[in-house]
């Protein structure tokens, strides 16, 4: 475990133990005060800690890093200086913030300068996304899914042998608090003749997690999944909304398509792999043994919970819905890159792979509506207000969040959150 | 028909009656000699006209255009400029190139320095890929398809209703001229009890014309289908390469995912869709009729000749084995985009949308090897060696070219070829 992890370790800042965001943390963002321009910051407590001032004041001295990559609207050019950079300014950030260390602690014109209320903030789409992908790796949801519409074989042969995944759209990834406009789209009943025009009436949310990629592969090579994760810079919650109906009806046999591209929400924060080293864990046994490619030794998990909020507009307060782990995840990430590069595809910086829809064991461990309210069958009470939900309805809003549990501590994302706005068209 | 279209017009660089590049054509592309920076260039003949050069000669004067967008290895910059400047840009170039015209003919020393022969130069991706999207619009390719898997029922009953599509990887999009390496994946025969790990063993082509979007949308905003083409910078031919075993393993039941993300080609140069004007033409009928948003008044189509040649390792010469027309198409390229952005998507410069393999109705005019030898059951005849193929062998060339014929004059792509490489992993 690195120091910068030690669950010991203490801010001068101070941190509360329900924080997301202690000195265990440190996630990278990408902000903006007021109309100045986007910059990259830091999340400590309840402050931003803005690194493009910190490098100015000459206080952030890391090995390769010789220009202000953090005058920037995102964290590309900052990953494109290589992992030694990013664990070195994890490290110098964690010693200028530890309790004990008063080099910007006592210095109170820099200290001023750089650390700025959260609240005073307006966050902004952290990372330019290459290429999105899209797995389905959660057995309970590939299973569930699958018995709604064929119960005698829910999961397809190649569940337990591939990560299966899809390409996504990635200039709909939005940063969290983006409003999601319902979309309108075609649908077809099992009874209707043809298809109609219209807004969409199944819409819904899928709880996930995504990582981003630090690197430039060459097309034609493999990433060993004993290496893969070396190839990851970040970790984040993602909201994949999707629309059931449009979705039923364009799928065949190419896959999902506007039923997911109208808007995907991310959390501002992305957490760096290593500040989850503490929290891995062994992942669901694999059985069949999967290919050598993808033969991962353990841990392949993380321990970290999963919560999904909901908040009508008639509520005064959001409802848990549902809470999960991505510990149930039956591929892990490593073995995702893997699969990905396994025929030769090159990774590019800002990539985004999401994992799919997290849903655990047990019902209220269910990472979409879908499977909540199983088809709209078993709609959701919202006790404040007496509403009944099967899908989403206009005003409504989601927020999700995730942290894994330390002694005393929490490491974890923030939330990511988004509202939903009545279809136009 | 404006003036730079028309069938008349020469200019006074000998240009022959086969060249894809006369004077109504003009297409874009970036270009580099030796070890020089790459750059914008037009095709004129058997020349590249340096528009860098060109520019920075004071000679390119259009309004709008004040810096040297053309000094850059991509197209973008220029695209963002707007279409009224690509527009004045094509149109002050038919004017210095066209017959009469002495302000660059005469000007024996500037002539020299922007007309550089195309075998002297090295061709690039023109253009930086934002999303890439994959249609399946060929009603003749999607029911040959269909037949062999199911005989009774091959066109999904959502196929006449929408412009069936999936997102493809950007990544891995490269020009023409890049080998492609051979992928190693999983594939699973029938028969098999497990799937096995190892190079594709059915490689296959897929000839389609592509477009790439010259705009920025807003998300959440749709683009009415009569307005969908002013969207469009250009056109170019794609060759979506596909590996049919690790497509039938892999894609139940969210689609094509490694079985296409190894490579796709493209054309080096990308004709503006005004230069097609001339050669539009009705499209096939469309029964059932239309949702309204698709709804798109003739001529929806494009008379465009499409061939595909095929050189082993073995052969001196390729051989013609497919020759179609875009002109079977049953969806449009405006109904592709008015699709996509039904839901709210929004689009950015340098998305990619390519039309699905293009097929017509005989049997030469199938654009893959899958339909071509019906799954391999008619394998393809190479005359000159006697060599057979059901799908490609390494070492195999595939060459695609496409071209609007006018009266003595063609406005065509040139090739996108690729040679396969063995596999390697």
């Amino acid at each position: 475990m690195s120091s910068a992890n030690d669950p010991g370790l203490r801010s001068w800042i101070p941190v509360s133990e329900d924080s997301h965001f202690p000195i265990q943390n440190l996630p990278f963002g990408v902000f903006s005060v007021g109309g100045e321009q986007p910059r990259v910051g830091v999340a400590i407590g309840e402050f931003v800690l803005d690194l493009c001032a910190l490098f100015e004041s000459g206080k952030l001295r890391v090995q390769g890093l010789e220009e202000n990559v953090f005058a920037a609207s995102s964290l590309n050019p900052f990953i494109a200086c290589g992992r030694s950079v990013w664990t070195d300014v994890r490290n110098t950030l964690s010693n200028l913030l530890r309790e004990g260390s008063g080099e910007l602690r006592d210095d109170a014109s820099l200290r001023d300068r750089v650390l700025i209320s959260r609240t005073d903030v307006r966050l902004h789409l952290p990372i330019e996304i290459a290429d999105y992908v899209d797995f389905y790796s959660s057995e309970y949801h590939a299973t569930n899914v699958g018995r709604m519409f064929r119960p005698d074989n829910p999961l397809m042969p190649n569940w337990k042998h591939l990560p299966v995944g899809y390409n996504g759209r990635s200039s709909s990834v939005v940063v969290s608090g983006t409003p999601i406009r319902r979309p309108m789209g075609q649908t077809k009943s099992d009874d209707a003749p043809a298809p109609s025009y219209g807004p969409s009436r199944l819409l819904d949310f899928e709880l996930e997690v995504g990582f981003y990629v630090g690197v430039e592969t060459a097309l034609g090579s493999q990433l060993d999944v004993s290496r893969a994760e070396s190839a990851i810079f970040g970790v984040c919650l993602v909201n994949d909304w999707s629309a059931r109906d449009i979705q039923k009806w364009e799928y065949q046999p190419l896959g999902p398509f506007l039923s997911k591209s109208f808007g995907t929400s991310v959390s501002p924060w992305v957490v760096m792999l290593e500040a989850f080293e503490p929290f891995r864990c062994d992942g669901p046994v694999q059985d069949p043994a999967v290919l050598p490619y993808l033969s991962q030794s353990e841990p392949r998990g993380v321990d970290m919970n999963l919560e999904v909020w909901l908040k009508s507009a008639s509520m005064t307060q959001p409802l848990k819905i549902a809470a999960t782990n991505f510990k149930h995840m039956y591929w892990s990430m490593a073995q995702q890159l893997a699969h990905q590069t396994v025929n030769g595809t090159n990774l590019r910086i800002g990539d985004l792979y999401a994992s799919g829809t997290v849903s655990g064991p047990t019902e209220f461990e269910r990472g979409c509506m879908l499977e909540l309210t199983w088809r709209g069958e078993q709609p959701i009470r919202l006790a404040e207000t007496g509403e009944e939900r099967k899908f989403l309805a206009d005003g409504d809003e989601v927020t999700m969040t995730g942290w894994c549990q330390g002694q005393g501590y929490r490491v974890g994302f923030g939330e990511v959150t988004g509202q939903i706005l009545p279809a136009i068209g």
